[in-house]
């Protein structure tokens, strides 16, 4: 229901952003429980307090919507983790700062965004689209961050040939414990992003020889 | 069309094994080439030389045979791994012969496993149920890997309670590896081997410092 503004008698006007931010807000949280193909438009209507024809007006189609939603949760992801890294840090510790801010998110957003990201994974269509984006968004970060790290330490561009593919080999080994975490919720964030930050800077070859990366801001 | 034996006057039987490899055979064929939704039971029906009462009596729905699809290849993928695996190797050449096991067959299966990968991640529903089922027993066996190798070493319970975590990082980075591969198909797949096996054993910490792992077959 919109609000009544009760001295002017008439539909408070929101600006549009606000109003589609409710739209998305309650979308999120409709998608979130009851997955998308049975959440219905009826139910966003109420839970926003928006009408559905504004709804329909400001953001289309329940396929819109939910392309929407991914969209904004994909942007905010890339927002903390982007924020999370301070670029004056040494390589290993922005990759650190990059894993704990991925994780943290993820953390935060067990509701949203991980059921979004895995409904738009099992949806595919549009959704995928959204999905390959938000991805190759995420590699270009992580392989500028890889190329910075190796050039700092003088190897030559042919030496880091490899780094897009490293990186896309990161994002999605970020992913993929992402996904494990679902089956171990009791496992904190920061224990998983010291485990991805161990086998990935230090490898699997010197964590068993005893040989752990730990950050230096302890 | 069925074959006609001669001298009998009749349709020739089959066991019903190698029908059903035929009717498999096209219907990854048919798949492949058109993405599910376009593929028509009539085509690959014609490709098999089978009748489509017979496909629907031996493997179901168009859906159904979709997921039998992804199940033989999901199986093909895990055997072609284990195989190319020496029980009696090191730990980190037993990674190494995974991962190379894995980039071949990618690499060999370019026009019917990866695309029927693709497709079954961005079909969802049965497929997805799939593909998790295929990545649940890729991870077990990473997993065992791992924490035969670190038991090796002597580390104890708890310093390879993250070994599983990690499996799941690394199955994760090899599937996004394949997907970057898509668009990178110059590079030959044991360089995409190395380059996994370098992030994963070495770590990006050795790499940076020029420290790198070769397989000590060469």
């Amino acid at each position: 229901m919109d609000a009544i503004d009760a001295r002017q008698g008439r539909v408070k006007r929101l600006p549009r952003e606000v109003r589609e931010r409710q739209i998305l807000d309650a979308a999120v949280r409709v998608f979130s429980a009851h997955g998308y193909h049975t959440a219905s438009m009826d139910e966003i209507s109420d839970v926003a307090g928006v009408s559905k024809p504004m709804i329909y007006a400001y953001l289309g189609s329940k396929e819109d919507l939910f392309a929407a939603c991914i969209r904004r949760e994909a942007t905010l992801m890339m927002e903390a983790i982007a924020g999370g890294v301070q670029g004056d840090s040494a390589p290993d510790m922005q990759l650190w700062q990059g894993l704990r801010a991925f994780f943290s998110f993820v953390g935060a957003q067990r509701d949203s965004w991980r059921v979004l990201h895995r409904q738009a994974t099992s949806q595919g269509g549009p959704f995928s689209d959204e999905l390959v984006a938000m991805r190759g968004r995420a590699i270009e970060l992580v392989d500028a961050l890889l190329v910075r790290s190796a050039t700092k330490q003088g190897m030559d561009e042919q030496a880091t040939k490899g780094t897009s593919a490293m990186a896309a080999a990161l994002v999605g080994a970020g992913e993929s414990m992402a996904d494990w975490w679902v089956d171990h919720p009791e496992v904190p964030g920061r224990t998983l992003a010291t485990w991805l930050m161990n086998l990935v800077w230090m490898g699997f070859g010197d964590l068993v020889e005893g040989k752990v990366w730990t950050p230096n801001e302890d």
